[in-house]
């Protein structure tokens, strides 16, 4: 098929590196030209501005950092909405606020243009392996046709429901995922200040109710201290301004959250934001006890 | 082994019954006459007193809810500490505060008594199926001669450290499992309210890196609405208190935790102690706006 591809990043390289290799046209747009020559030496064909990339593709994704940036690929005076056929789609696997993506949606819509938000947990790792899980919303007739790729890209895919509905699901992964993060800090450093080896604490943890893949990763990397980024932290600091924000809009309260918020804010206060979320250990030390 | 138990509630009964059952010699007490009958009747020999009980026995079990109890049952008028021979070992699978533990140990070492703090996760179906965690403090001469009874209770036994740290570990596993509960209610309360299937977006999350077991366990009841008894929350409750007291007596700022145990506070204000934790998708429900 024909495709585009924007954002090539450390997760949107390696799946527009996926596409190419199942043998797809691929053009690509990039704000700075060195990010698109590793993809144009393998083939793919690099275009002047999102809408003359998007006259070329049948289906065009991005997976960029911020809401802003995918309404001005989308929306803007040259993005996708002024080159785009009807009955293209646009497939925004960035992970944004519900609330752009679904006025994305309505405006392409008003073109005869389909769109997909489909955020993605797995980070760098699970782009390079095409393992990623992948969260759906839009309609199922414009799933069914990119699904093919989505099955190039990930290995689960769920469709969570109509537009919109990828990005709460990928909001309600960030709280639980981020939350657990912060959760096991917590616990590591009360096991510390009580003068309790954290390793054998984690090992306990491990094989019981508390188990979980945050307590296996994460887990693991705060008691080796090692906190060289996965996913850098900052991105998680983003993902909870998008997601509190949701709860002020909905008047939904969300405590725990909250308090995770707190803690990425407090994160970041200390310069580590492009450290792995395991900082979060950091963070709960610097104001406890050590023995 | 001659052995004793008491505390033959939903989880020390059944794992009375596995120690009974592999033929060792069995004997029991309790206040109230009735919670021994099935034990007796399997060949249990019941007993007047913690004290009488103790001097039958080479290692008695104790496997309660409070702290306060587990010291009257070792320290008390006709406690076990007037009755263990010098050499024999107690083993308190109750959660309690370390502390507590910790003094209960200091005492009857003062007599040449051992004693382990052996707290549990797995709740009464893993005492049932005999696959609880056992997290275990004191040392490791004592927990060798304890190990063959642990296996008949459980499938992972971690020595986490001296007197206390079984109990350390049992309240950051604590720490880490509800507040992995607290954060699933929220994210599925978010999805509702954003007009989206919760049912979906546990399906979604189970995939990707929000993986755990309490999200399979604790999300699919929160799903199902299934608020029944696994554990009950009351005991949740119980826990935080001991953690969050831990926390105020080390200088150990706990934010999540103490978050978490505010939800906890609002299940036990709204009657709802009795029932599984999944049930504080409702508190969170209470005061989310609805679609």
């Amino acid at each position: 098929m024909k495709l585009g591809f924007i954002g090539l990043g450390a997760m949107g390289r390696p799946m527009a590196e996926h596409l190419l290799r199942a043998g797809h046209e691929l053009a690509v747009w990039g704000r700075r030209p060195q990010s698109m020559a590793p993809l144009v030496e393998a083939g793919a064909v690099a275009y002047a501005s999102p809408a003359e990339l998007a006259q070329q593709a049948e289906i065009v994704f991005t997976m960029v950092t911020a809401g802003e940036d995918v309404a001005r690929l989308a929306l803007g005076q040259d993005g996708l909405i002024h080159g785009l056929a009807a009955g293209a789609i646009h497939v925004d696997m960035s992970t944004i606020a519900p609330e752009t993506s679904r006025d994305i949606a309505v405006r392409l819509a008003g073109k005869g243009m389909g769109m997909l938000d489909a955020p993605v947990s797995g980070g760098p790792v699970g782009a390079q392996n095409a393992t990623l899980s992948i969260m759906v919303g839009g309609s199922a007739a414009d799933l069914d046709r990119v699904r093919p790729l989505f099955e190039l890209l990930g290995k689960t895919i769920v469709h969570v429901g109509g537009q919109g509905a990828g990005q709460v699901a990928k909001a309600c992964n960030q709280m639980v995922m981020v939350a657990a993060i912060a959760a096991s800090a917590e616990a590591l450093c009360l096991a510390a200040a009580e003068g309790v080896d954290p390793a054998r604490v984690h090992a306990a943890l491990a094989a019981g109710s508390a188990a979980s893949r945050v307590l296996d990763v994460f887990g693991a990397r705060m008691v080796k201290r090692d906190f060289a980024a996965g996913v850098e932290a900052r991105l998680h600091h983003k993902d909870f301004g998008i997601l509190l924000d949701e709860a002020h809009r909905l008047g939904c309260p969300l405590p725990i959250a909250a308090q995770v918020g707190q803690q990425l804010n407090a994160l970041m206060g200390m310069g580590w934001g492009r450290m792995d979320a395991a900082v979060l250990l950091r963070v709960a030390e610097a104001s406890c006890r050590r023995n």
